[in-house]
């Protein structure tokens, strides 16, 4: 009956605002909340954690769903893509037992606050107690979920952030990345180190200024104040919910290309939340399609749009503009050979988007690994060391800089890197397809216009929510599956041509 | 059996951390959140509201207080208390229908909005069909209260913000400050006409100073801020929990007196929530005593002390360290006249501690008449003018400076208005107990020494949460119920002597 999809509606609309609710209390921790509440906050979240997974996991959701995929043929297409992801998202909560549940809850949090010091002392055996007691639950879970949807392990984690999406598709996307890349490296390596480029001074660039250039690309990109706004954290992130988004990148004097660019990415995730289907909002077919997807609008925005080198040349007009430095000195200053530099380090935040995918290679073989048991808690920096060498050939001095760097794992998140790198291959493929139909688009990036831009991805992308899966959505837009040769040849047309 | 009380104390732990969700979320609507995001707002607090209203008036709950109370005799006097609170705001939830509840809540929202408009062009007519639907589900509300509490309409509306206050308590009061307050306001006028004082002068003053002013106060008064901070807000409150405190206040160049009062009138609230009993954080025995209480810290801090003749001297010293003004000039000037003026306004919020009672005997008049039916919607303004003219002997020009002038009609709250006088009242007699027990207690306000002072706040009122009823707490500290005469007395000393 189409009752009970309507009922389903409303308790999801709830859960919705509850989900919303959570969203903006963690921007809050991140951004507002003094040192001294942290417990205090970690159980507001945990209160909000369980009246959700009560809701979500209520024997009566089930019956609902069961009586409404009966009666599926009365459902318009969203409607039906909303009732298999109502399905899909009662199967992951409904499957885990409420006890293991919180016990990861508690342990993830008490892990993840260790790390922070085991990585500050890059101390790996002060956390590996926590972290072998997380990583159990967490292959618990892994195994409970993968019995539910008749999936391997990592499959089953994979899932929770990118749903729909197969580790064999990803296995074929790396196998191919790690065999032309490490090479393409080198290359790329090579050639810049016969090429000079004057690098930009380091003097003082005040914060106030870098505000304002931030605030002024965002606005000619269409972030909309009345609905966010950006602060300051120590992790930059895009957080909030369509309709209040909560933007935050750091700032430091020396040095301003970082924050821009920082503003830049988050702000293309914004743009993918801003334009999110609204009558389906509170809806899970009105959501974002995975991390994928997401990362996908974030890459697409900072290293397709701005890292160009036609934007490149706006960019140069708006430092001369607001910067305090002599306008010859800028003239010499080539700002794309600046923000496209690659360089092979340990730290994969601080990356370039050629050497990316190493570091997200190593990190989905061993989180692979660790989940299906192939690999022990005690054995990780032994088996990072080697395979960060394999990959690009070097050798971390400590775990700080090796296995220690992220907080994925010592949070509890695995199955969440790869998306990384998915999205860099998609947003190559995005803004290829782009050019097509668009064959001037380039002119655009030179004026800072990027209203042909916003409006194909809002048409293409952004509009669709969940309606489709991620491999559907990229043959309907790109009218191929997610190849690796459009990254591939983005970065030779980049970095050798 | 122990056991119900232990299971009420974990359910009503659960609502306490919803709840505080709920107090960060407002905080952040009238501090952080973009203008455009108020309906999405909106939604989620009504979605917490629910959860909230559904887990107090669960079935199971008033089995467990049934259970819980015939096994009494095995709790604590704080466990006791604790019982009769829960009980207490089981039955405020459970006497009103969902239904009316939620018509309340809508209604409620929809007419402050309106308000806003309607205050901005004294527009009462422009209110009128919304207040007066939001008037009949207030009488509905108080109707199923005093059904359920066995007591009058509005009684049972005042024990919302004032649990166990009787309305005959504040009959009495009222009616002797009216006896004696309109005589001693005429006095205070004549002596201060016969008084020269030099006024502070009308130049700017740097908002980065008096936020400096601002912090160094907070700070000799005991505030932490590992555990609140200070922001800027169209209207000052304080908001947040006990552990994760948010004032706010807001600021004006050419004038410095109000936000730093503001400050301190916040902090007092603050200093309240944050020595709450530590132990009891999340039951309702271990939250402030209503609001009577809350305002009588508030005022201790602000009309009590700050406002004294004896930090008066400390003040000016502050003033002459921090603003560009010439030294003779401050020391001609005279702080304490300076922030102790009194004068006949229309305004309650900018109103003087002399004259501020009679906007409440007023408000009280009529909110009571408004409850029971006496007086109807459309008759208000008239009322109002009436009342103001026999209290202070002034006619407001148009309803802005008349009825519209308050939001809490408009936005449902009928029985707040007495506790702001109570408040008063209460700190008066509070601060006269202080200086009995710690008779030179006076001197520590011309040094700024916070330490006694709240130390004795701390001990008396704050780390007794609601163990006891607002009367008996009265008379544990004073040795008497609350009275008049230390408000008339601290009135007279201060402006007559």
């Amino acid at each position: 009956m189409k009752n009970s999809y309507s009922a389903l509606t409303k308790v999801f609309a709830n859960i919705y605002n509850l989900e919303s609710a959570k969203a903006i209390l963690s921007w809050d921790s991140a951004v507002m909340m003094p040192e001294g509440s942290s417990n205090i906050r970690a159980e507001q979240l945990a209160s909000l954690s369980s009246v959700i997974h009560s809701k979500i996991t209520d024997p009566k959701i089930n019956e609902l769903i069961n009586t409404a995929e009966a009666a599926k043929s009365n459902l318009n297409e969203w409607e039906k893509s909303n009732l298999e992801l109502i399905r899909h998202k009662y199967l992951h909560k409904a499957s885990v037992p409420q006890d293991l549940e919180e016990a990861f809850s508690k342990q993830s949090l008490k892990c993840e606050v260790k790390w922070r010091t085991a990585r500050k002392e890059s101390n790996f055996s002060m956390i590996l107690p926590e972290f072998k007691e997380l990583l159990n639950l967490v292959r618990e879970i892994a195994k409970a979920k993968s019995q539910e949807f008749g999936c391997s392990k990592y499959q089953a984690m994979l899932d929770c952030y990118d749903p729909f999406r197969k580790t064999e598709e990803i296995d074929q996307l790396f196998s191919e990345l790690s065999s032309f890349l490490p090479d393409l490296i080198e290359k790329i390596l090579a050639k810049q180190n016969q090429t000079e480029y004057q690098a930009i001074p380091k003097i003082i660039y005040p914060i106030n200024v870098q505000k304002k250039i931030g605030l002024e690309l965002m606005k000619s990109i269409g972030f909309d104040f009345n609905c966010g706004r950006i602060d300051e954290s120590t992790h930059p992130f895009c957080g909030g919910i369509p309709g209040d988004i909560r933007l935050t990148t750091r700032y430091r004097e020396d040095e301003f290309i970082t924050s821009l660019m920082g503003i830049m990415h988050e702000t293309g995730h914004a743009m993918y939340e801003a334009n999110l289907p609204e009558p389906y909002r509170d809806q899970p077919v009105g959501g974002a399609l995975g991390m994928s997807i997401h990362e996908s609008q974030s890459l697409f925005l900072e290293m397709q749009c701005m890292r160009s080198k036609e934007f490149s040349e706006h960019l140069k007009i708006l430092f001369m503009k607001n910067f305090a430095l002599d306008e010859s000195i800028w003239q010499n200053i080539d700002i794309h050979k600046n923000i496209c530099r690659v360089s092979k380090g340990f730290i994969r935040v601080d990356s370039d988007e050629a050497t990316y995918p190493c570091h997200i290679m190593l990190r989905y073989d061993l989180e692979k690994k660790l989940i299906d048991g192939e690999l022990e808690a005690e054995d990780l920096p032994g088996a990072w060391n080697d395979g960060i060498k394999k990959l690009l050939g070097i050798t971390p001095k400590n775990d700080a800089e090796g296995c220690l760097q992220d907080i994925h794992w010592y949070g509890g998140d695995f199955g969440y890197f790869p998306t990384y790198t998915l999205g860099a291959l998609s947003a190559a493929q995005f803004f290829k397809t782009l050019e097509k139909q668009v064959p001037d688009v380039k002119n655009d990036l030179q004026k800072a216009d990027f209203s042909r831009i916003m409006d194909w991805l809002k048409t293409n992308i952004h509009s669709k929510g969940s309606l489709r899966k991620p491999q559907e959505l990229m043959v309907e837009v790109t009218e191929e599956p997610l190849k690796t040769s459009y990254f591939k040849e983005h970065l030779e047309k980049r970095y050798l041509s």
